[in-house]
């Protein structure tokens, strides 16, 4: 490292909060233009779009170039986030230029680009927690490709099994359909119920005809949706304790390491052949230039207050709601006072916020405590998470809106159209899809796209293979299995590790537990 | 214990296979007469299935008055098992009486004490594992209580915002209903929400009407669907793994204890003040009276055998599959003979077989021996589970059949009655379980309750509220906490750790690994 006061005074500049929040900005301007994109939310003449991405591009360099002056160059060019982030801008811009030149001659153009945006959240310096999350993933990765192919030979056999079963009995659909008579199909169905979407439905035609036939798919769900799901779990979770383990390895070794080095700063020979030593003079001058906090952080220790009763949360929780009671009061009243009539609507977030403060008395008791504690503790890494989520949900967002968009239409109520009853695709009539009025769960724009995929999240239904093509069924099983085999897995088991990590604390004291815990891993 | 050999022989004959099997197959005797009670599959006189019952009962009596000879009295009347059976026949023979006489009055009566019976399969002697699977349940339970509470908690305030949120904006179900109106609805509609059952359907409403309401929705998804099902997966492992703990430090002393006592029956004093030994000849007869590993059964000691390659499932396995291909080849060329027609089915049957063979292969590979290894050791505990599944299956039929018999009525696919649109009921004209045909999903006879229960485990859909009560709600609610929350948790955590003892087992010695399992415990 340079240590000259030039490049301090650069890399101080670099780690100023100011760029930080800076750099945040514009990347979360970034990924919000796609609400004003085709297609869009609120929809902007894509010149304008492609000016702020430009703007936003520039000011990734320009920080990018600051990073280069301050570390080694060969350092900058071996780390691969940085040749990530050049190589994402260099195909943003490409793709820029050649969308605007097609657009200006009327052709058809794909922003195929977009989908790298989220990766700019992730190779950047500060993404830190997010490139370790995404890591721990990939050394997850060929543990749960082997799991996986076995669940897929288990899957195709009971498909095979179920074509053999039910295929030549002439059964039908609820729709009169022929029920299971093609190979795809069915693994497709069986695939489905393995995420419980149409948990009674697909085997309804079989148990109509025979109650023996549901033998078959008690066995079925039995062996893949619950022991394979649960093997699925295990993996991800034993993959996420070692990876943890490495990392509390490194970190102990580096703590070491660190605490060797500034001891080497401080020490002085006092006598030749004596002992080096740290006077008290050079420990007071250090302790003076820097908080103690900060000499911690600075040493890289993590420094364990005891918590004093009422703790933090509390406070600032009855602070924020307080404080909150009283704006919408204060509203309240002012609205009372114009119009002579009382808000019923602020009214009632006055009373939820005052629900809101009997958390404090689950809080004071002992055992709601410990849950509630461990809750919290959860909480920064939720925030991880939300980003993860919100990276994976936007690549996904992003190629779903060039598949599906516009293939299913939403109707507000009022409307009277007759497209209304089947979502303005006449492929859909009489579906289930529009029959349950699922019409706004559709692609049509980066909003509904994020909340359809939080919906194909928690129970994968896909009507969407009706209006394209039965190959885009891929699409939703891609995402399940990157979204709720990998990733809700290791959230699931990052939940786990807090809880039994906080079972034995509340046993013993908190620090030998936590020394127990690094020498145990 | 009583030593003459009067009391040993009644032991020995006590201890017999032949009286086990036998009082297995009066239980299954017994538990299989819902088959023929009403409601039934095949309906038969209640005169027999009393009789044969009364038969069952008298077998167990038998049993039980056996036990009681051969252990001491005050034994027999400390242990709750015999108690409980006890008081098991004595309520099923009053139940009897007093169903019958009012048969034979022509008045209406129930068969409560059919709840009971899969409580024998708990209560004898040798339904050691099934008790301790309650056992570990029954110490699970504060914990998850705890939990529970919070969680009501929660959803109890959600549900509070969704009324005061959207009760007051005449959104409308696609039923047509008033949504999100009535408080305890909005409960009950929340908490399937947890399992993921009306998962986009309950929000569509809302986000029809602005996708603001959404993130409503979302907020609750992540909070009680992740966050608390993982903690209460947490609490259930974590209580599991204490109780195993438990157990085997048990074992490990009960061991230790056995062999001091071996040692004090073979030893002999040799010299004068010498220690203690056991002589040649006093341990070839004992090795030569039992033999090496009926001995480690007797001291308790688990013999572990190193496999050898092809391991036992595999020469199992294959001799399986020939035979049943051998024998549906020649079942196959006999009907072929006789009628002069390749059967189809049975050749289909072969061909799965064939099939089948492929796990061989699959099972040759060194990455995927390891996962199928682990999967075949949960193969007995998963009996285990099974059985519980069982018994809380049983209750659950018996009391949902009391409930529900005969409200919803599956007509044959050949039917024209009008009724078959709605199942029977006029009640369910219109809804979505009549359209989506869930007639059969009914509750009267015991093989479709238990089809239907297994269906709820896995989704939990009620259309059985709209046939009677709301109340009937709670009913599904309680399966739902009792089957999904904590057995099938108990399950999840059983699989989890049969895979972290395989993984830490697959990279040092079988042995050492177990050694370190219990001292870590």
């Amino acid at each position: 490292f340079d240590t000259s006061p030039e490049a301090v005074k650069l890399y101080m500049r670099y780690n100023h909060w100011i760029p930080k929040v800076f750099l945040f900005f514009f990347i979360l301007v970034d990924l919000s233009l796609a609400i004003f994109e085709k297609p869009a939310v609120f929809p902007v003449p894509t010149l304008y779009t492609a000016l702020v991405e430009l703007l936003c591009l520039l000011v990734f360099s320009l920080r990018l170039v600051h990073y280069a002056k301050v570390i080694p160059r060969d350092k900058f060019w071996k780390d691969p986030k940085n040749i990530c982030i050049i190589v994402i801008l260099v195909l943003t811009v490409v793709d820029l230029i050649v969308y605007e030149s097609l657009e200006a001659a009327n052709c058809y153009a794909v922003r195929w680009s977009r989908v790298l945006r989220p990766l700019l959240l992730v190779n950047v310096t500060e993404g830190r927690q997010l490139r370790r999350a995404f890591r721990s993933i990939r050394n997850a990765l060929p543990q749960i490709f082997y799991v996986f192919l076995l669940f897929m030979f288990s899957l195709l056999i009971f498909s095979l099994m179920a074509l053999k079963l039910l295929g030549k009995r002439g059964l039908k659909t609820i729709d009169g359909a022929p029920y299971f008579t093609n190979y795809l199909e069915i693994v497709f169905d069986l695939y489905v119920l393995v995420t419980t979407a149409n948990s009674p439905d697909v085997m309804m035609p079989a148990y109509n005809a025979s109650f023996v036939f549901a033998i078959f798919f008690i066995l079925y769900i039995l062996i893949n949706t619950y022991i394979f799901m649960s093997v699925f779990l295990a993996v991800v979770y034993n993959n996420y304790k070692k990876y943890l383990k490495e990392e509390v390895r490194q970190l102990v070794r580096a703590k070491r390491h660190k605490m060797v080095r500034a001891f080497a700063v401080l020490q002085e020979q006092r006598a030749e052949g004596g002992e080096p030593v740290v006077t008290q003079t050079n420990w007071n001058q250090i302790v003076k230039l820097v908080a103690f906090v900060q000499l911690a952080d600075l040493l890289n220790i993590e420094v364990i207050t005891l918590k004093s009763r009422p703790h933090p949360l509390q406070s600032a929780f009855d602070t924020i709601i307080v404080i909150s009671a009283l704006i919408a009061t204060i509203i309240n009243s002012v609205i009372t006072s114009s119009q002579s009539y009382t808000s019923r609507q602020i009214l009632d977030i006055v009373f939820i916020l005052r629900v809101l403060r009997l958390i404090r008395v689950v809080d004071s008791i002992k055992r709601f405590r410990a849950i509630i504690n461990t809750l919290i503790r959860i909480g920064p890494a939720i925030l991880t998470f939300g980003q993860l989520i919100i990276v994976v949900y936007y690549i996904f967002a992003m190629v779903g809106m060039e598949l599906f968009k516009g293939k299913i239409q939403f109707f507000e109520d009022g409307s009277v159209d007759p497209a209304r009853a089947y979502c303005g695709n006449p492929l859909l009539k009489g579906t289930a899809f529009a029959q349950l009025n699922y019409c706004k769960n559709n692609f049509n724009n980066v909003v509904s796209s994020f909340v359809l995929l939080l919906e194909l999240t928690v129970v994968n239904h896909s009507g969407f293979a009706a209006v394209t093509h039965a190959s885009a069924r891929l699409f939703f099983i891609v995402f399940h299995i990157m979204v709720v085999i990998v990733i809700i897995n290791i959230f699931v088991a990052f939940v786990l590790e807090a809880f039994f990590v906080e079972y034995s604390v509340d046993k013993g004291d908190l620090q030998t537990s936590l020394e127990k815990k690094i020498e145990e891993l």
